[in-house]
């Protein structure tokens, strides 16, 4: 499901599968580069967006949402949303930690997750339902009601987003500091779905850039 | 700023300040709700929404999105968004833990606080600032533009979400299982402050009104 030049990692295999879509959906693909960085295996079940199986039935047993990705323990136990999977791992195989380790970076690098998610990620997403061409016509099949206006209005906020946390991440590496974290996951995939649907970093975001550049050239961004 | 009848738990007073803000405000209430649920006391700064002090620059300097909370630490660290500022808490004192112990709890708590925000929680935000009279004023005089249609939309959305939680909350008492957590103190936050904005609790929601009164006679509901 994820790029094809991307080889899955070769450490630990975890007894769990889990529910997967492919690119461009960004929310599975944050799961697989999460599990890239910890050099952790989880077998993949590939769930067809295009052919609406994430709304069938079956996939609705494992979230009554109908949303992907969904991570199914041996006990039967389903766990979806992207960040609470990836928590949930973290928390079996701490190393490398990706959430933080003392009170204050865990407090940080949470804030940064939800800001990013917020102040961009939310933004996106309501170009993308409201206003996007390739969500018109399944909008229609199934009923939904687009708002063409806010979606509009949406992408300058998406855009405002980005050139806000242009700026808070003036003269550091990475989203939450120094070191790389769940909050860089966060944002590399809402920036990269962003680009997908015309969305791009603007010019003048040089440190926004730069970043994106440096987390994109990790193994883990192939995934 | 909390209610009048509430009196902070006499425990641990920790060196840092939590900027905050009145009610019906219900993301600073979360904090407060969290801390007396802990037997923690931090020293408020009122922040006034009212006059617009969270806007200005002096709170700026603490968070540039000029929202409220925000807790700051003794080395000038300051912390924003609700529940990252409690997961900073609970790591700081995990006793009693409100995010979980095992991993496969600390996944599922995380699950439901992030289900809970988008489900209902979001859909009462649009309802507050594109639909509700309250925010009318405000946005005219800081021009900004609000989608009334989306608005009403919202309104419906966030009913179904409370609809939908209702259903997968059948047979426990808490919103995350057998135990309270965070997701009860976030559902609290979002299902009061809903109510106050004329979004209540369909009445066939029997379940979900009955975890409502389950957790409301908590003394900490009172902060």
């Amino acid at each position: 499901m994820a790029h094809p030049d991307w080889e899955a990692p070769q450490g630990r295999v975890l007894p769990m599968k889990l529910y997967d879509a492919a690119m461009p959906a960004p929310n599975p693909r944050r799961v697989r580069i999460f599990l890239a960085e910890k050099g952790l295996s989880v077998p993949l079940v590939p769930v067809s967006l295009a052919a609406g199986e994430h709304k069938q039935d079956e996939h609705r047993a494992r979230n009554s949402l109908g949303q992907v990705p969904v991570l199914e323990l041996d006990d039967g136990t389903a766990i979806s949303e992207t960040i609470s999977i990836c928590r949930y791992l973290e928390a079996l195989q701490p190393q490398p930690p990706l959430f933080g380790t003392t009170p204050k970076e865990i407090g940080l690098i949470d804030m940064w997750i939800r800001r990013v998610e917020q102040q961009i990620g939310a933004h996106v997403g309501h170009v993308w339902i409201n206003a996007h061409p390739y969500t018109e016509r399944y909008a229609k099949t199934h009923g939904i009601q687009r708002y063409a206006d806010f979606g509009d209005y949406s992408r300058g906020r998406a855009l405002g987003g980005m050139t806000w946390l242009d700026r808070e991440i003036a003269g550091r590496d990475y989203i939450a500091g120094d070191s790389y974290s769940m909050a860089d996951i966060a944002a590399l995939s809402i920036v990269d779905f962003a680009a997908f649907i015309g969305i791009e970093m603007p010019e003048d975001c040089a440190g926004l850039r730069a970043w994106h550049a440096r987390v994109s050239a990790r193994p883990s961004a192939q995934a």
